[in-house]
């Protein structure tokens, strides 16, 4: 008996570097992949055995792209889930499912969900405009997001004074209380149709200060087992609660008291789990198409602590792009140095990561900011 | 300064497996790829930057295909060394250099080096045609060797008795003296255009029975130190004495006596070196890049013991490949499946292999026999 994922088209909405490092993996499983992407020279473009330029947001353009394929998923949650609804109504399987993809897309219905099935969260209050969000100076400081299409770092803004308060954002959102926390953790977990759940090891984020992106993370995070424990159990229950059949990131937070808050999810490959290629049994990106393909899902345990630097166009760079400090970088044992296929480097893009492997813990942080001093994306 | 690797285009003579996992490294370097292959649906087709189909031993098609590449390279040994001469002649970059190509392609001249070069290896007679086989029935038990085109397992075959001097080829090639081998070890060394090198730890290789194609392989292999670093150093002296730059395998026996004779090389990445995408820092497909990039050389140290398992197309099943047991394979911890994407198997056809990663060396034997077992290639 054949397992038929080796015969199934698997479609995926967006065609980045997330995209990308699914590709890499699928090549071992002779899995055969139509790319959708806005972008003509989209880092998948490439690679892959179709791949359509078209807009994502679109619903025929996602309807008549889905309607090739056997099983559709995503990269990205801003694409059209009106669309993938109907195909997945035709009896196409879309994994993660439509209905929940179209939730994560609302940070508005995120907080709901978290609310409603006591999931905990940081404390927030939705607002319809700029004038709702300065009628509750009260409640400051506080994170103010933008209901939709917020992404890497856009559409999050922290309020601190009342004169913050001029810029807020004059479209629906909410008022997050500033959580004031110890630590930035994230697990990601991974479901398939049989309901089979496993968890990677939490990882530690840390944020680059203006950018609102992820800087440098750190597996395994620096934290205690109960700690480990529960935060893997959150990121359990948020999958279950979903019925959700994919991966999903969930980002949370330790407070300084202990307590651990849910802040984001995305439910898909993650920048927190891009040292899974060379640090874990299973990459998230494999364990992205064992879930979406009801294969059996993989090992998750880290094989070597790592840590990881996102290689982020340097601020004043906008044009073709020219990394610099690559011989010097790939010449150190256990460095792994992933760049995206992508031309033009603009302040702050993510153009790359690098993955820095090391038996010891302590020196992961000293070499991943010599990483980062040493490779630099110029134009 | 921006090394310049990240703006050649690669041109690789062949699009089979060893192209495709080439190619699932490059593209983390944003390396462009050119393939070219006589096989429309050669396994690298639809994931390189340009495909071209054409005969890799004809002048033309290959001169064409390299003058639109900066640096050409190959998969496959059995090309137009002609036209990689001419190119490098005008100034492309052509590693492994089209000179040694030549020589390896022919047996004859690869144990005429290794005799020219005091490189230890089975005595040998040259023959011209089966006459002169048969002239030499004292030298038995040998091996007949064909001097050109075989590969994977063909124009090799053992002659003990007279009787079976009837099947000699009658074509140029080789008797080799019959080696009453303890162990067949495979080094994999790299050098590049600064004639750095490096190598990676032996491995150990067991063979098909009749298909003669590595069946599996175990790394470390099992051998003492001192002739761990004679292989090594054996490896090494070939790799300089060709002054090559590129990757190059060196399959050795070891004799009952403990000496150490070369078998066979191959200047490409080797089906000994597949292990090394999960078990070693950097895999000999990394390697490769490296080598013919002018990259500094990657760490070759093992990470993990590992076995190597190729999956050949089951013997009596020709047609569109069916593989059996994925499931129950890749639900093992450390186990990772690779296909070649070739949508037809035959008997004994490399269809893909198999790594396992075990810390524990004394169950990887085991482990692997049993995958070999779970895993089965049909029509």
């Amino acid at each position: 008996m054949q397992e038929n994922y080796q015969q199934k088209i698997l479609g995926i909405l967006g065609g980045g570097q997330l995209g990308r490092m699914v590709i890499q993996s699928a090549i071992s499983y002779n899995i055969d992949i139509h790319i959708l992407d806005p972008d003509p020279n989209a880092p998948c473009k490439d690679i892959c055995q179709n791949f359509i330029q078209g807009k994502l947001t679109d619903f025929d353009t996602v309807y008549n792209f889905g309607k090739n394929c056997d099983v559709i998923t995503i990269e990205i949650e801003n694409v059209n889930t009106e669309a993938l609804q109907r195909l997945a109504d035709e009896g196409k399987e879309v994994f993660p499912q439509p209905h929940i993809i179209k939730m994560i897309q609302d940070k508005r219905l995120q907080k709901q969900f978290y609310k409603n099935n006591n999931i905990p969260s940081a404390d927030f209050i939705l607002t319809a405009n700029k004038e709702e969000v300065k009628a509750n100076s009260g409640f400051l400081p506080a994170v103010n997001k933008l209901g939709r299409e917020g992404y890497d770092g856009r559409g999050v803004q922290v309020l601190k004074t009342k004169k913050d308060l001029e810029n807020a954002f004059d479209a629906p959102g909410l008022l997050e209380k500033l959580i004031d926390f110890e630590q930035e953790l994230s697990v990601i977990v991974a479901r398939n149709k049989q309901g089979e759940t496993v968890a990677f090891p939490s990882v530690e984020c840390s944020f680059h200060p203006t950018a609102n992106l992820v800087e440098f993370l750190f597996a395994p995070a620096n934290i205690s087992i109960a700690t480990e424990e529960k935060a893997k159990s959150l990121a359990f229950q948020v999958i279950e609660k979903l019925e959700m059949v994919g991966i999903l990131a969930v980002e949370m937070f330790v407070t300084r008291s202990g307590d651990i808050l849910v802040n984001e999810i995305a439910p898909r490959p993650h920048n927190s789990g891009h040292h899974t290629i060379e640090a874990n049994f299973t990459s998230q990106f494999e364990q992205h198409l064992r879930s979406v393909l009801n294969m059996p899902l993989g090992n998750t345990a880290l094989r070597c602590p790592a840590a990881m630097v996102n290689l982020l166009g340097e601020d004043g760079f906008t044009g073709n792009a020219i990394v610099e400090g690559m011989d010097k970088a790939i010449s150190q044992k256990g460095v792994y140095v992933h760049l995206y296929g992508k031309k033009v480097t603009k302040p702050f893009r993510k153009m790359g990561h690098v993955t820095i492997l090391d038996e010891n813990v302590s020196v992961l942080k000293k070499r991943a900011l010599e990483i980062k001093e040493i490779i630099k994306i110029k134009a």
